[in-house]
């Protein structure tokens, strides 16, 4: 097993203690910062970047120059599954992900199956590439994720061939040919599945399925639809590798009202942690999930606008909304993020506070907990 | 105590028996209606149809002429009000509205207060107008509601000047300047509340508050910046015209994790019912509200592009979900309604199929609970 400096993120997902409370950002390789920016101007387009092993390393470690974060996220986009299965992915600037073969016919439905590996290939080689850049004095220093969108959020941008406002292509289907709808789904829940096995055997040592549109399905449907197949992956993925437990962390946006459920009966398929939006109570989502998984959020992406120290004030709400779900174990078990990608408007310094709270105030936490 | 012929909304919103469950639809009177799109031309714009009494008392009658729905609903938009405050309204066909004199600095946030009632007559007497064309062979046929939008959800377009995505402009001055923003909302509750009970005054005898942009709100956050101005405003309205208690309605999009307190400790606070978008279990919802509320709501609107067999299939997942949630006390407490507004391309004929299922499946329904 080799060694990880700094294992906080690991730990914390799995609710064991730790010093502090880790910290990640969904996007923090992104658009708000400008080394980014002059990353993305050299690569020339969005997909230029994200295909080139060296640049995808390049901007997976720039958040880490600037910010100490606990993880690196591997630098990738939810979308290259689906295009390895032949829909054609383009991103036009301004207007977002668009597929020039979106599945409309039974015949399109029925002719997808899981891509050939070897065209995400790319993808394995930049975590493999970021794992060696992540090394430093023969010691690597924070932990890599890897990442996948989830079966029904894939299935949202295949059916209707880009963003939606209301889904109403991608619902019709699912109410009215389910069976075509699930055979869609099995496929992207087989084809995640083994991409993100590969993501683990190529060196990511987290999981995470980013289920952004399961929180526009009516209740009921979003169990069906996009919940087992979320479960279906973590059953099939390797949850150990280099002697190291791999956590997977299942991400429904909206999702609030269906924690019970995410947990899964059966153990295999359970998450080790949850990711949460915003609206949801961190204490009361602590109490409903019982220590049995970590949660993993939640601050709203825009109180990144305010100055420093309301900034400051709002981490420090969350963190102490997170301990009293059960004062006894204090903050651990948590891991900070905001409960939704960052934006590319956020001023660079006001993640330097957000950071610098988390760490320093959890600490405090940690500390008075002790003392009781 | 004027007789209404069909008072089963009036019943249900009370949580009182009813032969079945009474329907109506967000944005009824609307787009999807090949008659609305006339009445809306030859009135030459939205703005032209919502301020005249004659042509919002044609289009609130239209979908009542093809559909045995149980109530109606004023035809109005939210933004009137903040219109009325001096903002300056606007609809740019396919953008959305505008306000010409957004809220942005601390200036144009204390020069804020509550319009001048005459402004808004337009309104008054479109509800007066509604009330006598529902008048047919002397008993009026179903109730008219009157609507607002809550502070929270105005403030949202008085300071973003529009829609927006990320509500950037509002939350950060929420977040960075909470006394202007709380001055804002206190202006718009008693805006809004003297605008409801204006409404009522002309022959409104149910009023509901519309929490679009609720749902955007960090938990802790919406209770007290949304969800404590609609509770103001609950407390100000005359519940009780024409010797009938007129039933009040909140609904926030996305709240599903918020029912409890809705409820409201203070009674006089307490709205007689809670719209619930299609995220929400109706079972668990109506144990969380324990017969304290009833409840409204919750097909997705999608659900309406699938074939009427299906759509009928889904309204009875709908009947059958709430009903499971106190057998003993069966179907009554229930208004159904979509969990947000009907969408404009919606097939008219799909409608039918949706109310009709709604009647007649809930009627069989009281019958078999009534022979348990």
């Amino acid at each position: 097993m080799s060694t990880i400096q700094n294992d906080t993120f690991l730990r914390a997902a799995l609710c064991q203690a730790t010093p502090y409370t880790p910290v990640w950002l969904m996007r923090q390789a992104g658009r708000y910062l400008p080394e980014y920016k002059s990353t993305r101007a050299r690569a020339g387009s969005f997909m230029g970047l994200a295909t080139s092993p060296a640049y995808a390393t390049e901007v997976t470690l720039q958040p880490l120059a600037r910010y100490p974060l606990d993880a690196a996220i591997l630098f990738s986009d939810i979308l290259t599954v689906p295009d390895a299965m032949g829909l054609g992915l383009s991103f036009t600037p301004g207007e977002g992900p668009r597929f020039a073969h979106p599945l409309r016919s039974e015949e399109d439905v029925l002719r997808l199956a899981p891509p050939d590996l070897n065209k995400l290939r790319y993808v394995f080689d930049a975590v493999s590439e970021i794992r060696r850049a992540l090394v430093q004095d023969t010691v690597q220093r924070v932990p890599l994720i890897g990442f996948a969108g989830s079966p029904w959020t894939l299935a949202c941008y295949m059916v209707e061939g880009g963003k939606s406002e209301d889904f109403r292509t991608v619902k019709t289907m699912l109410y009215t040919r389910p069976d075509l709808m699930h055979h869609i789904l099995r496929t992207n829940a087989d084809a995640v599945a083994a991409y993100l096995n590969a993501q683990i055997d190529a060196g990511a040592q987290a999981v995470m399925i980013f289920d952004t549109w399961g929180g526009t399905l009516a209740n009921g449907i979003y169990q069906q639809f996009s919940l087992t197949y979320m479960h279906k992956i973590l059953g099939q993925l390797q949850r150990e590798k280099e002697g190291r437990r791999v956590p997977a962390i299942i991400f429904t946006k909206g999702g609030g009202n269906w924690l019970e459920a995410m947990m899964a009966t059966d153990a295999s398929r359970r998450p080790d942690a949850i990711g949460l939006d915003w609206t949801v109570d961190l204490a009361t989502a602590r109490q409903r999930t019982g220590g049995v998984c970590a949660l993993q959020g939640n601050l709203d992406p825009v109180a990144l606008f305010s100055p420093p120290n309301i900034i400051r004030a709002q981490v420090r709400d969350v963190l102490d909304t997170y301990t009293a779900g059960n004062p006894t174990k204090g903050a651990d078990g948590h891991i900070f993020n905001l409960g939704h990608g960052i934006s590319q408007f956020t001023p660079t310094e006001h993640v330097t506070a957000l950071v610098d709270e988390v760490h320093n105030y959890s600490r405090k936490l940690r500390k008075t907990n002790d003392q009781q």
